[in-house]
Parts: structure tokens; sequence; C-alpha cells
């Protein structure tokens, strides 16, 4: 039975934010006379105590006291008698699990914006260095368009910036205070929880005592803000695997992100990227094992939610890892420009300038443009031809209105120059993207 | 082949968005002087009248012209010749559809709201109504503290409040414009971005044309902010079906929202509530489906993205039987007050007030409050009294400093009263909140 | 990127199959001549010391040597020199994870047989001592028909049984045996992997290299059984924690499985069955998130199967604890059978009898039947009576055919006594299956 | 409520389960005299008409009637009158439709069989024909070993052996008959189970009738069953899209399974292959909702049960769309060998021959010939040579003992040949498990 009931095991993760929401408690407590001030000061003192002892790695956690705040309380009384027995005083183990657990996703939020900063700024960076390479733009992985390699890396940078959006939301959402909500209804008690909300940095206490003890929509919002982001990372890290390929060989990547053999040590094996890519099952399993432990609950508090906290841990470890991996393997790698441009150029991929070539000059709808382009592509294949290659006498029996401007459009640098619209992939928008960006990123990542 | 790849069947959902995006990029193009004034009028004239098609059920959609895009265009051609040709202008499907799909999961959180407001407001309103009901506060399913019947009713109006608001931080995320991304890299042609963007309410336009055609986070947190909602409504359901049980009977639905059978007439089984219970299903399972479809998809566009649809429409259908259902249970149940009553007197649950009066008058450390408190109601349970029976002299053989007063906090109506504390179960509380709902909701739901 | 890609940290649960698999290894390589007898005999002591080390704490695990097996390896080398460089030979990390992994899964699964035996054995052992324990059988959580307490517990062993063969079946299927595929092609090396199977207990070998080394469908496997067994553990979990709620009251359990609070000693929370209902999450999340992480993985071996361990260790784990504490909670349950039996005899539970007997006796079509019935149980409801005490005269009124005979079929006793199908409630059909299963499991458990 | 609490919209799949269930358990009413034999022939006719009825389209299903069950019940009695009514004694909603799905889905199970066979078999017939072809056995996508594209292909035919295997094992389990079961607690009339075990092609009765009517865990395991083999069936798929990727080109796909443009006519999308890798989230969605939806439901009967049919309705006609596709796309499919023999011959692919020859010819241990190997192919790599160019003096520079011989094992054919250990990658293996699987499924799929 304590083997599964104690949670000392994992929600000793919890201990710095619970010696803070007692302090503030504490604090509350004597100003509203509800304690003394000597037993506050005795209160604070053992706590900071407390936090040396662990910090130090001295605590002894016992398996027992079953979790971390009948941990601490239990030593607070050790060292400070009376005065520790007074500290719970107005409060639950229902609302302080409640406001620790709280306190610990808002502060792992507030590290995890930094670092989501930082890759964006390190793709920002890269894809300023890569503004005019020239890669294909895929569809169905086959190759549709060329796009340049630096906006292919801002689509990441876009997305990112999403990702930390949700955390920004979630973390707002999540900044109430259930302290005062006591097991479950509230107290007589004279509290007042507009300092401990003030104290513990929450915009504003939580309205309903039932709500703030029974709910856990928190951690769930933060999990699948998780989710949604490593996704994004596993379809980086899928890129990153592709492009390692050698059929592929668009990047390389360097020994610190690679593993290699000692029978092939030239092999540059994507591990890292390999990992990001499966470590969204971790991410999302976690979410769907919160969603399913939160299904059908009663109110108020049930030992269920107990299992709320191994998934937010690991989760976030996880994503940490994660991010960590891909800021490294974005600044690491080095682009094969020529294997990139070579097949950039290839699969026609300039038929679209083409067909636009004929809507803009000739004024054909575009769906005729696309008929007469679709001709001219298979005349080209047929003849094992590039686009630009194909004579201009060939095009004409197509659609006699072509001439020999044509040819202007068909390069890959040309195309890529001329998609100018707001978004597209022209050198001098990724530039401008990119400078922004990095801009913006700079001092805050 | 047709069969697995055609989407015509789901798509054409979204067929007014369809028909929404081309008029806006009709008029771009008109403004950009890409297309003929005359031909805009054309198309905008063409559009309208399929639309009128569509909605007298007239129109005819093929699955060989695979989805509801290639069925629009190939009516437009059809009715309108050249002009229908031209549409397509700087456009391709990619960014159609993703244009379509924001506009339609938009549109469908507009309706989504005041359903939610609605919802609150129900609640609030019976909350208002119960404010002073007592009903048994239960940890663990075991009564624990009183709490009011409105107050818990008011727990799942904060709840819902949360929802809608992740709803509305997901809907200002995904209002950016994808239109004008083209296939992926954007276009050659002069478009005006910002002009479809305002005209289609798009807040502005999407800054990348990768990501614009090759994500779908905003599905995905789309699904994860109804996977929440629907976990509160598990919640709110599975205690209908708890309290409508014979032993508990603290409410009764009408034959409204539960079914008899011919041999027990007299049964009310509380269906709508255990589908709305189970419903949680679907949509967690959406939501799951369509992070592991996005896992791992390298940019841009691919047709595994297809797969998002059916979820989505299928989550959405779902979220709004379900708040219908429980709009509807909440304004018809009825509180079995007496029954309500006697439990939230049982099982000592004062024993909270007495140990806090014992360290409010007697000056007792909480936790030796505590001890105490477990002394008398062990007494009590041995010799089956409530806690207002247990005789004066025996409190005071634990206690000795114990006076009359103490009975004074030991009645179900005096602990509600008591907790006054924000957020608390206080009827003058429970009522002020409801009000404020009240105020806030009854214009806009 | 050694914190992401170490897997030591966790594999290292592996460690006694990966030395039975290195000890099958040798001794095969020294049969086919590959190895000398000297190297093996050194290769076999080397081993069994690394174990002892292990076993005693000794041996200090380096996550500079990634894993396991290379911790072993490394260990080996330095221990015995160069024979431990041979142990390798024909043989790869790939098929040697793959092995370890296949007999990790293997003997948890001859783990969990006999505690899912002993969890039948209770089940079976309580049901005949309740088999006469009338309980209400309810559908939608309402009484419907009586049924005995008995009846009640042996569904679950039923459902175990039926969990007990997917683990069974899932044990055969993945009883083949991967060594020797080596890297993923297979080896020139003349090696024998019947004689490895045979040694390692497994069937056969895989009879694909590129199959062996990149599946992990058996890990999946073994997550869905363990999920669908935690699903039914959630059910009779909440079945648990509901019998245990005051206005139920149809069991109690003791200190043992329950927790108090030192201010309500007389409350006895059932957090074991609240966490067994909850654990349903974890393992759950475990076979969605390496689902997700499987999706779609090009063969051979990939990085991202490295995540299939912590999953399967951490349902493995959660599982074991959820049998454990059901086991407990069952033989410790205590039937408060008045209140059972007073719940079984509301609310007309015996409304079937009567029509089964107006059928029988009278003819009358079932449907008819039916009408009849629920006309009477109106009478019943409006006058507030139980239906034995409907005079005769008022259900003549309703079917004049009535006799006196119905009255003999009204109580829930006959009612119980009467359910003689097979598989039926009757309490001599539930002492019968309770013997065969005890007898089944009583050496076996 | 009407709508959220009908099934008939899904249920109506159940049609001709429903009308066999009930042809049966008329036959066993008959039998034992509970029904009359007229009743019993005025039964099957009307029943056989109604089914005609429904084949034809002319069955009005109508949502005031709820379900399936109570549609051909009403239309039973608006047809045969009185006898009609008699149908449904000793029998309820709750077994019938657990009989009713039951039947469903191992009805499906025998039609999914065929289906899986068919592509193991088309699997093994293109193995056969490429037994030979080599192309680069990968690890981290990355060349490692060559391999035959035959092997590869078998690897797949051994993965869905264990899904057809998973599925006979589920239709075994399931195959248990839980008509007359009745409501939850059985029935006091003297039916035969038995015998419409027998004429429904059950195995036994499930021997407990609350068990028969509250559990759903053989649709779990038929989804579990689904997921895996998708999982396989996405790892196909994705390597599919890679093959076709213009730098991979190892095949072709034709028109028949993939979608050009009017504009790049020659492109050739793998739509088909990126729906099957897309649509493992439809199925393992569909197993992530039921099990969501089934944790923590008490017995017996509850409403959320109903939940259950959707999810394997949309998860089945989804994995006959998945088996059909594959099999159409690997019988389409033509291997570029040109390329795929280059691919195979980089990146020092026979580096493990080399060394294994070492360790072969030299006697060096395994570890110390994988370090001589490194060299040598450090060598090769900076001087841009493949191994077999190296020059022997070279060679011998770094290991003395390297004689001419070690060119012999330096070939692409001569390692595949070399690779004949049991489950090896040599084409003789390849052809054998070809041939086998051929004539094991030539004349069952």
């Amino acid at each position: 039975m304590e083997q599964i009931n104690a949670s000392i095991g994992f929600d000793k993760n919890l201990w710095k934010q619970d010696i803070q929401g007692s302090i503030a408690h504490a604090e509350m407590l004597a100003k509203q006379k509800i304690i003394s001030e000597a037993d506050k000061n005795s209160i604070h003192q053992g706590l900071r105590e407390i936090e040396r002892e662990i910090q130090s790695g001295q605590f002894e956690f016992s398996r027992a006291l079953e979790d971390i705040h009948m941990n601490i309380e239990a030593r607070l009384a050790e060292r400070i008698g009376e005065a520790g027995k007074r500290l719970h005083t107005a409060r639950s183990r229902n609302d302080q699990v409640a406001t620790d657990f709280r306190l610990w996703i808002r502060q792992n939020i507030d590290e995890l914006i930094p670092m989501i900063n930082h890759l964006m700024l390190t793709l920002a960076s890269r894809a300023l260095e890569y503004a005019e390479t020239a890669m294909p733009g895929f569809t169905h992985l086959q190759s549709a368009q060329p796009v340049t390699f630096g906006h292919h890396l801002l689509a990441y940078t876009e997305m990112l910036n999403r990702d930390r959006g949700r955390l920004i939301d979630a973390r707002r959402r999540l900044n109430e205070n259930p302290l005062g909500a006591a097991a479950l209804a509230g107290t007589s008690f004279p509290i007042d929880r507009q300092l401990t909300s003030k104290l513990l940095g929450f915009d504003r206490p939580m309205a309903n005592s039932l709500d703030a003890v029974s709910d856990r929509d928190f951690a769930l919002e933060y999990l699948s803000a998780l989710s949604i982001m490593s996704i994004h990372l596993s379809r980086m890290a899928e890129e990153i695997v592709i492009w390692c390929s050698s059929p592929f060989s668009f990047i390389q990547l360097s020994d610190a992100y690679t593993t290699g053999s000692s029978i092939m040590p030239q092999k540059r094996n994507p591990d890292a990227a390999e990992l990001v890519r499966a470590k969204v099952g971790r991410i999302s399993g976690a979410l769907t094992g919160l969603l399913t432990v939160m299904k059908g609950l009663p109110l108020a508090y049930v030992k269920d939610m107990q299992e709320d906290k191994e998934q937010v841990f690991a989760a976030t470890e996880t994503i940490i890892l994660c991010l960590a991996a891909c800021s490294g393997m974005i600044a690491d790698l080095k682009a094969n420009q020529d294997n990139m441009a070579y097949w950039a150029g290839s699969g026609f991929s300039t038929a679209t300038d083409l067909a636009d070539w004929l809507v803009k000059e000739l004024e054909l709808p575009f769906r005729t443009a696309h008929h007469v382009t679709g001709k001219i592509v298979s005349y080209a294949e047929t003849h094992n031809l590039a686009l630009e290659n194909v004579p201009l006498q060939k095009m004409q029996e197509i659609e006699p209105l072509i001439n020999n401007d044509i040819y202007s459009v068909l390069g890959v640098q040309s195309s890529l120059a001329s998609r100018t619209s707001e978004g597209g992939t022209a050198p001098k928008n990724v530039r401008k993207s990119a400078k922004i960006w990095i801009d913006k990123l700079k001092d805050i990542s």
C-alpha cells in the first residue's frame, strides 16, 4: 500500500515550490494575526534551513511520510517545535499541492521560453546565412518548386513562435492562486488571498475553492502545448534524417550530433535527430495519459490526480532535451549547397514559372496555361531535356505566341528571385524576415 | 485509388469557406489588375449561383473531381467559361485548403462560444437558486466538509471560463491568412495579401509561405481545447450519473434527459449524461489521431494532412452535442435538498470546524487541534453520536479548556456560513459570484 | 548529446537478459568452432563475475559507454582481455538488444501470470463466500435486477482470464529468436541459430533478419494487453470507490487499503482504489506513446526504437502495483450485506420477474407482458408500495388473469434463485463457477 | 436528446448480425417450447422479408426507434403481429447488442484475413522476382550493409503474418456467446445457450452474464490488432514515399497509385502511400478513444458503451482501404535496379565483410578487426576510393597479414551471397523463403 500510495519518489521535485508557498502562507498568517510574528519568523528561518539541507543533499526523504509536503512539515516541527505545527493553519494539502504544482509549471515555462527563443534565433541566423541557397521545395517529397534553404529554416521559426505563444497563454491562464481554498470549501479564518497571490506572483486568487483543488486543466494545457511543439520538432528531425541520408546529402552534421561506429568511422548516424523525432511519443503519451486519468473524475480532490506529476515531469525533461538537441543540430549543420542546387533544378521545377509567364505575358487563363505547360514538360521529359533546353520552335509548336523571353524565367535563381510576394521565398524576403527575427530575439535568448 | 484518395466525401463541409475564399481572391486579383473587373464580376456571380445550388441541394458532387475545391472550380468553368479558368491564378490548392480550413474552424469557434456562455449562464442561474443548499463536499467520494450546491455548480462555470479562454486564444492564433502562399513558395504575381486578409477577416498574412501550407498546429490546438473542455464535461456527467443513482438521489432529471423502459416506467436512466461522459473518447481520440498523423512529416504539403479534416469535423459535431446536452441537463435537474442535507451532515463533516475553533479560541497549534479533534470524533463514532451530540463533559475529558461555545460551530449551516474566505463556499459568496457571472453572461449567450 | 543519446539510465534493467544472451551466444560460437572452447569458458566465467558485481551493487555503470551492452562488454574485456573481444563475433547491438528486450518481456509475462492467477483466485474465493449475498444489479448505475455479489466478483475473474490469455498469446508470438540477424542482413559466419534458440528458450529463430532487428510489435502487443487489463482493473477500482462512498456503503475496506486523517480518524479514503483507477493512464499512455514512436519508421534499425524501453518498463512496474493492490483490496473487503440487500430490493427490481411470470403462466407475448408490468409498477410507484405489496385486486384490474401465484416471484431471493440459466446469477450457479475457478487456480497462483 | 441518444445512424451497420441473432434465438425458443413452432416460423419468415427490405434499400430506418434492434423488432411486429412480440422473450437489448457486435467483428476479421494473405502473397511474389536485386540496407537511413530487395519485402510478410495471428487470436477469444445473459442476470426461462452458440458459430456461451453484457475488451483487442498492423503499413508507406523521391529513385509507381498535376504531368505524387502512412492516426485514435471510454465504467451495461461502434466501424473501413492500397502498390511498383545497386555499393557498405574476413582468416578478435577495418575505411574515405580499390600495400601498412584474398569479399554481390545464415539476406535464402510463403498463401488469398 505504501508503495502504491507514496508520492515522495517523484513529488520531491516540488520542494522549492513547497517552501516558497509555505513562506508566503506564513507571512500572510502573521499579517492577519492568525499566527504571531515570532512564530512566523521561526517558520521562515526553519524553512530556509530545510532549503539548505535539501540543496546540499542532506535532507532525508521518508516514504512513510508519503509526500513532499509532509516531509517538509514534519522536519519543520522537528527543528522549530510548536511554531511548526501552526504553519498548516487555514490550509490543506489539497490547496497546497495545487499551488506547488502551478508554481512548478510556471517556473518551467519561464525556463523553456528562452530555450525556444534560442532555437528560433539559431534558425533565423542560419536562415540569413542561407538566404540565397537554392533547395528543392517538396510536396509529397517530390520536387515541386525551388525554394531557399533560409526560407525553409524560417518556416520553423514561425512554428516555434506559435509554440511559444501557446506556452505564454497557458502561463497566463494558470497563474491564479489556489492557496486559501483549503480542503475544498475555503476556511473561516480571516485569510488574505490577495496577499499570498502577490507574494507568489499570482495574478489573482482562484475564484472558487472547489475548482481550485479539483482541476488540473492547467497541466493538460501545458502538455498540449508541449505535444504540439514536439510535433514541430519531430518534423524538423525527420527532415534532418532525410537530408543526412546519402542519396539526399543536403546537409552534414558534425560528430557532436552523430554517432559513428568503430568499423565505419565515416558514418554519421543522426541519432540525436532520430531521438527528437521519437520523443514526441513520450510527450503526447503523457498528454493522452493525463486526459485518461482526468476523464470522469467527480469533484473535489480524488487521489487519481496524484498521477498528474510524473507525466508533467517526464514531458518537461524530454522537451528540454529536444530543444537543446535541435538548437545544437541547427547551429551545427553545414549545407551541401551544390547538392541542394542540383536537386532544386531537377524535375522541371520551374514549370510553374513557365505557366505564370504564359498568364502574365500571353494572358492565357491560368488553367489553359497549365495545360500548355504540361505539354512542354511532357516533351522535355520524353526528350530528356531540362526546361531551359527545350528549343523555342518546339515550344511554339505547342503555343505559337511563346517568344524568346520565356527563357528568362526558367532558371532556378530567377524563379527564386521572382517570388517576392509577401511571405514568398525570394532571397530578399528571407533576408528581411531573418533580420527581423534576429533583432527581436537576440537579447532574449 | 479513387476511394482512398478522394476527400469530397467529407471536405464538402468546407463549401462555404471555399466560396468565401474564392470571392476574396478574385476581388484582390482584379484590384491588382491580374484579372479584369469583368472576369471578377463573372466569377463572383458564378460563385453565388453555386452557393445557391449547394444550399438547395442541387449541386452534384463528383468523386472523380476529388475534393470540394475542384468540384466548385469545375462547376464554375462550366457556368462562366474562360473567366472561371482565371480564378486559380496566383493560388494553389495548398494555400486554398489551408485558408478554407482555418476559416471553418474560426467559424465553429464563433458558434461554440455562445454555447459555452449559455452553459455557464445556466450553471450560474442554478447556482443562485441553490446558493444555500447544503450538500456534502467530497474528497475521495467520502464526505469531507459541507459545501453548497450552488458553489459546486459554479466550479464548473470557472472551468468553462478557462475552456472558453483556450478557444479564444486558439482563434486569435489561427487567424492569419495562408492565402498567397501558393503551392509553397509564394508567387511572382503582384498579389496583395493584406487585402485578402482584410476581406476574409484575418489579422494578417502568414509570414512564411512554407509554414502556411505545411502546418496544422491550429487544428491540434483546437482539438486540445475541445479535449480539455470535454474532460470537464465528462466530470460533470459522472457526477450527474452518481447523483441520480438511488443510494445518492441528490438530483432528479426529467424524462427529457433520461430514458425509461416499458417494463420499469419509473426508471430514469441518465443516458444523456453517460453519453457526455463517454464522448470525451471521440474528441481526445481525434486529438491523438491527428498528433500521430502530423508526427515526423517533412515540409511542405504532404497528402497525409488530408486526414486532418474528419477528426476536426467529428470532434466539433461531438462537442456541440455535449454542450447542448449539458445545458439541458443543468437547466432540467431538480435537487433533492433533504437528501443532500442529510448526507452533508453525516460523517462528522464539521470536524474541521471543531479543529478551527480550537485554534481560534484556545490558540492550540493546528496540528495539536487536529489530534484533539480526532479523539473527539473517535469517541463520537464509537458511541454512534453526531458531533453536536457529544456531551461537553466528554469533550473536556479530552481537552479541558473546551467550553459550551463549541456547539455553535458544529452545525452544517453554521459551517457553511463561516466559509467566507475569498472563493469559499459561504452562501453569501455564492450569491455574489453567481450574480457576477449572470451579469457578464446574460447578454452574450 | 550524451544526455539525449545514452540509454544506460534505463536499459541497465536488461542486464540479466544481456548476460543470458551473451552466454548462449558464446556457447554457440564455440560449438560452431568460431571461437575456442578456452575463450568460451573465459567469457562465461567473466560474465558470471559481472553478474555478481551487478547483483551486489559493485558494478559501475558508465554513461560514456552509452548502454548496458557496451558497459558489460567493456567490463568483460577489462576482466578477461582478448577473449572478451571475441564475444561480439557474428552479432551486432541490433540483434542483441532485440534479443534482450524479448527475453525481458517474456520473463515479466511469466511473473505477471501468477499475479493474475492470484487475483482471479482471490475473486473466486470471495465469490464463493458471497454466493448468496444479494446486491442490486445496475444498468446506468440504476437498480435493474437483483444479482449476487459473488456473481459480480466472478465477472472480473472472467475478464482477467481473457487478460491472461492475451498475455499468453503475446508471449507465444514474441518467443522467437532475433539473435543471429546481426546488424540487419545476417552474417557469413557459420552460426547455429537453432542452438541459441534452444539455449534461450525461444521456439525458433526469426525468419527474416531485417524484420528481427526492426520491429517492436511485440512490445506494442504487450502494452495493448496491459492496457486492456488495466481498463478492467480501473472498472473494479471505480466500483470499489463507489461502494465505499457513504450513501452506498456496500463494502468496507480496512486501514490497510485506505488512508484516514488525523482530524477525521473515522474516514477511510479508498486511495489505493483511486490510484488503480488512475494508473490506466500511465499504461495506455505508454501504448499511445510507443505507437506514435513506431509510426512511419523506415527499416531497419533506427535510433527512435530506443524509446521503446522506458514505456514498457513503466507500464510493467505500474501493472504490478495495480494487480497487487487489487488482490489486496478484494481479499480485504467486507460486504455490508444488509445495505446491499436493502438496495437490491428497492426500485421495483423484480419487475422483470413479474413480466416473465406473465409470459410463462399467462402466455402473454413478451412485449405485452412488459406493458402490463409497466402499469403495475406505475401503480406501485404512485402508491409508494413495493411490488410484493400491491394488492392482487389492483393487479387484476390491470390484467384479470393474474392470480395469487404471482407473489412467489416478487421477492429478491426467489428472483436470484430463479436465474439458473447458464451463466446466470443464481447462487447455485455462482457456487459452481467459483469452485471450478478455485480448483483451476489454487495450485498456480 | 434524441440526437445524442439515437444510435441508428451508425448501428444499422449491424442489421445482418441482428437478424442472424434473432433467427437463432427464435429457433432456440421454439426448441425449448418457450414459443410455438408456428410463431417461430412466422418470425423466421418475417425476418427474412425484413432482410430483403434492407438489402433492397426499401427499409425505412426511424430515429425515434433509436437503434437497429428496435427498428427491426418494430417492423417485425408490424408485419407478423403477436408472434413478433414474443421474439424478445428471455432476451434483452444488452445481450442482443453484445451478440450482434461480436458477430460483426468476427465477420470482418474473416474478411480481413484473405486481404492480409493477399498482401503477403503479393510481397512474397515480388520478393521472388527481386531475390537477387541489391539495395542498401539502412540503419539510421544511412547505408550499412547491402541487402536484397526481396529480403526487404519479405520482412513485411513476416510482420503481416504476426498481424494475422493477432486477429486470429482475437477472433478465437471473442467467439463466445453473450446471448442468454439477458439484461445482466441471466433468466428464469429454460433457455439453451449451447444451442444458440452452435447456431451462431460461437465456441461456447459466455460463463458470466454480468461480464457478457458489460465488457468490450474484444473490441479493444481488435482495435489493438488493427493499430499494430496499421503501424506496419505506415512503415511500408514511409519507405515507398522515400523510395519514390527523386534523390532515391529506388522505385516507380504507375499512375494507378500516384497523382500528377496538369502542370507537371511527369510528377508522380505517391498520394496513396502518404494516405496509408497517415491513416494509422484514425485507427490508433479509435483505440485510444475506446480505451478512454471504457476507463472506470462500473458494471453492468452503461450507455457509454454505445460509443464502441463508430470507432470500430471507422477503423475497419480504414484498414480495408489501407490493405487494398498496399497490395496494389506492391504489385505495381517497379524497382530501379541500377539506382538501388549504385547506392548498395556506396558508403563502404562491405566494411563488415572486410572485418569478418579478418576474424575468419587472420583470427583477429572481433573488436580488433573492427579497429583495423576502421583504419582502412578512413584511408579509403580520405583518398576517395571504394574499398575494393584500396591498394593491398596500403591495407598491409595497417595490418601486415592481409593478403590478396581480401578482395573477394569486398563486392556487393559476394557480400550478399555470403549472408547465408538462417534468416540472412543471401539470394538463395530469399528465394527459399519466398517460395515457402507463396506455397502457403496461394490458395487462401
